[in-house]
């Protein structure tokens, strides 16, 4: 904290601390702020505490919720017209540090969320393999296990940024349907090395055991077969419903959609599967009308989430907040312009910093009080740089509704009010 | 995976294949295991899925839980006699990678968890600072953050293992009381600034707000101001109850007891405060009858958390798991015995290797069967080794109730039975 900051800071809290001062202790009890609230008792140290429960909850104050809606571009609501094809989007504005929580992470799936008994599923790995296997979730967990703290996106994040500018959208609605979670599990290649793949094996159909049957083909790249991984875990306890209880896909900095979840079979062929979710939908169609597939890696982006669309700030010190990632690897660089992008400066970065996982960046800003627009941009290690909304139309076109990763703009206005612009 | 391994692993797959390629798929379809479970459809693939939830809970199938008991030394249960005076123990033999579910963190309170509203809780900053302060919850969450996965213990975690041993002791039992989060908030340093500290303040009051009005005499230290924060988040989100909502102090590697919960003060002084917390509890009871007072820092420590008390494996591949930590820095070793403690093997540390943080480590084994014992030992970045339970009992005697970081042994009978000794 600079030395300005520090005076403008014991300016703010001389007074208050001066109005405390006459008030005495009682100015520690305040009345209520909003009616609907559970009650606290006035002095909880009068008062003695409940006991802890055997699995916790957060405190009846706390609100933060994913918002939920039928399909890409549907209006939110838990009610939506298409109700077993469902998003919800993670809270972006309200969260903390890198790690999601669980009962917050995003969530896509195509026809609801199933009901598992872990005991009687099973994973079997078959076509060109030496022989095919089943594994129970107990034979999975004995394998030698990796965690690895890693983010997942939907390749429709950010969807509703490719049609024209809707002036009140929250980073929940911009930028939600993306996670960070650490996963553990057993490697992809523990398990191929075990069945034994066929000469040949180069692509591989991944199945989940929901009632939309989702399945994805897999390219096993070396990258793949370096990285991907069989998951059960998630946050240290088991994968929660939404995220594929009880096993998943994992395929660091793939889009979300090919990380199966509820996974039950893998199967290796030779060529991709052209499944309906890789030729209908989860293609990129280009200006000219023919269609990206198979555009598997989320490449970098990042988001300032603090302050944010339809948050209100007032003039004085704001410490600007966001998330970087990147499919490709780590981020080295998180910059943020507090002028429209005519100037740029670094960010802080939080430790850790991990490949292909969320990235907290922060900067200290005093807010003059004038519009103004602010962005950021995120450099991965491979060089790439986060390219402007102009730069990747320019490039895209708007028919796609995957894999949008331009700079975000949130203009502040005079009255401080944070709007979603285009700039 | 070693080749041995695969070939093991692909024998007994093969065994198992075979027989489902005889059954067809409805071998998919078993049995229920238990009949207190719920009921999932046989086929989840038939059956639309259900919505997900504006904030996600864990599978119902998923039974997971903390323990809980009146004080150190008191039988487990919800029940326990001195319900105000509470602990909770981690249930780390069910957990994966470093990151602690925040439901399932351990919990020590002295008087309930308080029910706090965020709105009107207040920190004050008084003593020797040159301009007393308040601080609402607005305040410290507009303030510069740091985020930081860290570690903590209870100093009495292992307290039962200063007395005679329990062969039926879980891991949970022995070691529970340490979790990881992820913690976010303002640095103690940053509003130390703020207040102005004057010239020989050198020890903090810190009170927290709970019916025991719990509180403890901080060093300031460089280390305590380089590190310290007070924090707002845990894991993403607000701090659980259990653990301070809405406002505790974090003292990176220090005992957990001084990291106060439910903060509300801090006060500056020249000398400790010496309250009931550090003076007639809190202290390191020697062989010679006298006490060692503020022993703060937690010294490194592991615990293989499976094979771990009370499982019971079978001949055959086994990946020995478990936790090092230090409250000094990082884990830069930890080693596994499989034979009592005659010879050591490296085991893997799983990545991020953070400092006064969880690692996770892990090593593949093969049991024969035969009765033998499982240590593990760990080295920290100051070159300090965990200590036998000889070398610990030869310097502290068995007076003490804190501070038990000594290598755990579990006996592996020849029935597979996992046990408590000491060895």
């Amino acid at each position: 904290m600079n030395d300005h900051l520090l005076q403008i800071n014991r300016r703010k809290f001389l007074a208050r601390s001066a109005s405390w001062m006459a008030l005495g202790a009682a100015a520690l009890v305040l009345p209520k702020a909003h009616a609907d609230e559970p009650t606290a008792p006035d002095n909880p140290m009068r008062v003695p505490g409940a006991l802890p429960r055997p699995y916790g909850d957060r405190s009846p104050f706390i609100k933060s919720a994913r918002v939920g809606g039928g399909g890409p571009g549907a209006p939110h609501g838990w009610g939506a017209n298409t109700p077993n094809t469902f998003n919800s989007w993670t809270p972006l504005q309200d969260l903390h540090g890198i790690v999601t929580p669980s009962a917050l992470h995003f969530e896509r799936h195509h026809n609801g969320v199933p009901l598992i008994d872990p005991s009687r599923h099973r994973l079997m790995i078959h076509g060109l393999v030496k022989q095919p296997m089943i594994f129970t979730l107990d034979d999975l967990e004995r394998l030698p296990a990796v965690s690895r703290l890693v983010f997942l996106e939907c390749s429709g994040n950010s969807h509703d940024l490719w049609l024209p500018a809707n002036p009140d959208f929250t980073v929940q609605d911009t930028h939600g349907l993306t996670s960070t979670s650490e996963w553990t599990g057993v490697r992809l290649s523990t398990l191929l090395e075990a069945a034994g793949a066929q000469r040949g094996a180069s692509w591989m159909l991944a199945e989940g055991s929901d009632a939309a049957g989702m399945d994805r083909s897999v390219p096993l790249t070396d990258e793949v077969l370096n990285e991907a991984m069989i998951c059960y875990g998630q946050n240290g306890e088991a994968l929660r419903p939404e995220q594929g209880f009880p096993l998943r896909l994992l395929i660091p900095g793939y889009e979300g959609n090919i990380n199966i979840k509820w996974l039950r079979r893998l199967k290796l062929g030779t060529a991709p599967f052209m499944t309906r979710e890789e030729t209908s939908k989860y293609t990129d169609l280009m200006p000219d009308g023919k269609a990206y597939q198979f555009s598997l890696v989320m490449e970098a982006k990042s988001v300032i989430t603090s302050p944010s669309g339809q948050q209100q700030i007032h003039p004085g010190f704001h410490e600007i907040r966001g998330l970087a990632w990147s499919g490709r690897g780590r981020v080295t660089k998180a910059e943020v312009s507090v002028d429209g992008g005519r100037t740029w400066q670094a960010a802080r970065l939080q430790e850790p910093v991990l490949p292909k996982c969320h990235t907290r960046f922060l900067l200290p800003w005093r807010w003059n009080g004038q519009e103004t627009v602010l962005q950021s941009r995120c450099t991965d290690e491979t060089g790439y740089v986060q390219p402007t909304r102009q730069e990747l139309v320019k490039v895209r076109g708007t028919n796609s509704g995957y894999h949008y990763n331009a700079i975000q703009s949130w203009r502040v206005e005079r009255d401080g009010r944070v709007r979603n612009i285009y700039a």
